[in-house]
């Protein structure tokens, strides 16, 4: 099964020409996932799709480290988003959520074709579901947000003449597209939060120390039994039929010739599942959950705001530097370590100018420093950037 | 004085690449006033400061009317902003402003110069006051949206380590730095809000029917006295001093020889302040006060969603097409009428395609059939196109 990470914002703060503000999706077959959705990120997904000829990118042009799988741009149509993860509250990792979410629902509508307006309507039963995990305050801020999206005040004049000052109601209840959702306790002896947990993945959040609550979200692919060695079962003269249900089940079968056949001998050997732990803003890990639950990531995402000069203003701000993020990297033993969230002094590469004092590769140099002699290699990321996730070596 | 507006957003529903979500700036001397903040506004705001040599704008290339004066690309920096007007609480119009303020936050702060995140500290008191006027629920609105900006909590583990469910507290109160608002009530005879008056403007919001309450504003500049005509004192042999001040006070004067000078033959004519009028968006205006407090307008914005061909669907949504805006400026006298909001399906001219169906110029073209006959100017806003708005003939 393909992989692939695609950064659709990776600027701290806010978003830029340059640099749009935090988005990542993760992509599998048929499903995208969201981390993060700052200001923009339906107009860079909508970037992201269109021909290349249509919109000069500014990245990638060089920011892939000596060992990179592949660099190409991917279609995440918005209906396709399944889940969206929020890291924290800040709004250059939130504030593009609630148009996103409007333009989801009209795209995903079973109603009329898309027009100007959201369709009329009950909306619920038709559509698809679309999953969101955040920290406390997520709800409301959506609900408050979409208060006027997606339905039609019968009341076209606000109560007594008032241009201003009354609040809105609609805060408690839920919104008309809204199922009731839960609350996911920490896990004590893991120290983290079980997201969920399907056939293909197993999703963990984990706590980070930022200026407010932030967290990290760990997606671990489910190991795959080997499958059946259908060759060697031929060669030995056993066709498909219920024996290979019972080799497939684990029993071990006799042959013809009295020999007997282990499940495990006609199995090929399990394919192991891939680790992509994704870092919110953080100046460190808060207890011990964040280290055990990403080790051995294949892929560690981790913000690199400043650099490694700057550190003490990097983590007065709740912020880190390559070299702290090469720590993390370090200690989880990850195979790739991608850095972004990057200041938005840093200039993309492909418009770096002669003169411009602040060059992202100085922060890739700095992880890379801080990193020899493991064997972790490291990715800047830039808008656009795609990342395959290649199976484990 | 010169003034100008300049549309950072004229797609309507959600901002694309094409068209960015509804915003426009009136630039006078020294202020930026903003009318409408969808996402991306100031990603908006950030392109117009590029030099065209680094950014490739789509517009403006074709959109200008026959008789348009002046397109050009015009900073804005956000810091100058000084008011905000929102018509109403949809997405497309509303989404970009918790962003905005945050950044305008950044740019003005006396604090360290900006850096990855909200600098600490106290604000209120250093930082220049922005007056935001929109309808019931705005404030809650961006209270909700940055509670978590611009203030750092001691606590970094959220409640009972719940990562989701509960809800944020800060509602009611004041945020950080918000300073306590006001009401603004209908004034009953002229049917419209007197949002403030200052010796330069007066400032008016009027009803709009939508899905939702929605309103317009009308920014009308003060007439200005006329200057004395000095030419004409110093041929009568009177010098500046004492007598100048008594007949700009309205005065006569009586002259060496007898003769006694009016003060209206010592002034020049007054110069008549400008109207520029605003709609949100609406299917129809709601009430008397719209139409009597536009009339005259010089520029007159309005939106049009849809072709006339499709007024039906228009009008279920709480949109106008170009005939239905072509009738409020013929009924304001309007000197120009400028079209906005377009559905998303218009694309730029410059992005306009052989065999795209639907073509931005049809809607000028409807417009301009509206209103033959009448003296209304017809202009197609696009992104990033400013208007200069020239003195009363
Ligand atoms: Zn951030
Ligand atoms: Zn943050
Ligand atoms: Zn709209
Ligand atoms: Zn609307």
């Amino acid at each position: 099964m393909t992989m692939d990470l695609t950064f659709l914002g990776t600027g701290s703060a806010y978003p830029s020409p340059g640099r749009g503000a935090s988005a990542l999706v993760l992509r599998t077959e048929g499903e995208c996932w969201l981390f993060d959705c700052g200001e923009g990120t339906q107009t860079q997904i909508m970037k992201s799709q269109l021909r290349a000829s249509e919109y000069r990118s500014w990245g990638p042009a060089v920011p892939v480290g000596p060992h990179d799988i592949t660099v190409n741009r991917v279609l995440v149509p918005p209906g396709r988003i399944t889940k969206v993860f929020i890291s924290h509250l800040h709004g250059d990792h939130l504030f593009g959520l609630p148009g996103l979410l409007c333009t989801v629902s009209l795209q995903t509508s079973p109603g009329p074709p898309p027009g100007p307006g959201p369709p009329p309507g009950p909306g619920p039963p038709h559509l698809p579901r679309l999953d969101i995990y955040g920290p406390p305050g997520l709800r409301k801020y959506l609900r408050v947000s979409l208060v006027h999206e997606l339905e039609t005040l019968p009341d076209q004049s606000p109560p007594e003449g008032q241009l201003s000052c009354e609040v809105t109601a609609a805060c408690g209840p839920l919104h008309p597209q809204e199922q009731q959702g839960r609350s996911v306790p920490l896990d004590v002896s893991s120290d983290c939060y079980l997201l969920f947990e399907d056939k293909r993945f197993v999703v963990k959040a984990f706590r980070l120390f930022h200026r407010i609550p932030s967290f990290g979200f760990c997606v671990q692919e489910q190991d795959r039994p080997g499958r059946l060695n259908t060759e060697l079962l031929k060669k030995l003269g056993l066709h498909p039929g219920p024996l290979y249900g019972r080799l497939k089940a684990g029993e071990a079968v006799t042959l013809e010739d009295g020999r007997v056949l282990l499940s495990s001998d006609a199995m090929e050997k399990p394919v192991p599942g891939r680790k992509i732990c994704i870092f919110g803003d953080c100046s460190s890990v808060v207890g011990e959950g964040p280290l055990k639950v990403c080790q051995g990531a294949d892929i560690l995402v981790h913000e690199a705001t400043l650099a490694d000069e700057q550190q003490e203003k990097a983590v007065d701000h709740g912020h880190s530097t390559p070299r702290m993020a090469a720590a993390v990297a370090r200690a989880c033993g990850a195979r790739r370590l991608v850095l972004y969230h990057f200041s938005q002094r840093y200039k993309p590469s492909a418009l770096q100018r002669d003169g411009d004092d602040d060059d992202v590769l100085t922060l890739r140099r700095q992880a890379e420093d801080a990193l020899q002699g493991s064997a972790v290699d490291v990715t800047l990321a830039e808008d656009f950037l795609t990342l395959e996730i290649p199976l484990k070596r």
